[in-house]
């Protein structure tokens, strides 16, 4: 009992290191020995759990980002709002927009798309669609059009780099939330 | 002279085949020596014209990235025309939006900011104030969220990884141009 306690404190302490890294250096800059440190664990425990620096990005990457993104349920009837809790999933974790952004970078070139991710994506079009054809939403964009919209100005503030924070003065974090619905609502009219 | 033009043509080549390496692999990915091998060099060329992978790096930043996002004149009566442009720039360039994204990810961090993009952005941002002042641009957003919210849509076909293009059926190049064009257009409204 002990022993499978410990084995998943171990295992979640890898995760948490490896999210802080992966978030900060990317796969290729990641460096699993530092990771080892950091979780009080060492290099052979990481390959025993996970099986490769890249598997543990997978582990990372499913946990995280699936959990912050994925699992927020679109709602067709207040997109605005939809928008807004993303970009503050985003402002709570910046690691997340991070994990996401090295995973389009580094990791999705030349490989298949992940099968959950591109599920997920469907249901959402679907929804978008339903709802258009019940006249919920109007049509002037193509659903998926319309979600890749609403997606990406939820990352607005997420994407934007340290130059720009240094040539404006950056709004205030509920500001921030509110702009992105705001803008949402007006793509939407 | 002949020795100028060849050193000329060789750092020309380093720098085109530095940028499609650091595209695809980022600055802790890339490698110097398949740097050199493509731009048929060697790795002592690179440390002689560029000093350090780093500094071959902001080469090609400032060659590219500059070039293609920064030299695009704002046009404050043709906002939609702007985010157009911008987005077929990134049509025509791929490398151009990872490369910015690479920057940001893995560069940007602990630097500080560029003083040619924050003056850049300023610029643009002091348009922006300009034109509303005069009644050109409507006053819902402040100027420099108002740009972020352009360079951001602009950028938005760019930012999409594989699993939206295997969700959904992407649009055509003009198309995507003219989402970009429209969703700008109704931000503004």
């Amino acid at each position: 009992m002990n022993i499978l306690r410990d084995s998943d404190a171990t295992r979640a302490r890898l995760l948490a290191a490896a999210a802080d890294e992966f978030a900060a250096h990317g796969i290729a800059g990641a460096r699993v020995d530092r990771i080892a440190i950091a979780a009080n664990a060492n290099k052979a425990q990481i390959y025993h759990y996970f099986g490769s620096k890249e598997a543990l990005f997978e582990a990372v990457f499913d946990t995280l980002v699936a959990k912050v993104v994925q699992d927020i349920p679109i709602d067709v009837h207040d997109l605005p709002g939809y928008a807004a809790t993303l970009a503050d999933g985003y402002d709570s974790h910046p690691e997340v927009a991070r994990l996401a952004t090295w995973y389009r970078l580094e990791y999705a070139t030349n490989r298949s798309p992940s099968p959950q991710i591109v599920s997920s994506l469907r249901e959402k079009v679907d929804s978008i669609a339903r709802a258009q054809t019940e006249g919920v939403l109007p049509t002037h964009y193509a659903p998926g059009t319309l979600l890749a919209l609403i997606l990406h100005v939820a990352a607005l503030w997420a994407a934007t780099g340290p130059e720009f924070s240094a040539a404006i003065r950056p709004p205030a974090r509920q500001q921030r939330r509110d702009i992105v619905a705001d803008a949402v609502r007006r793509i939407l009219t």
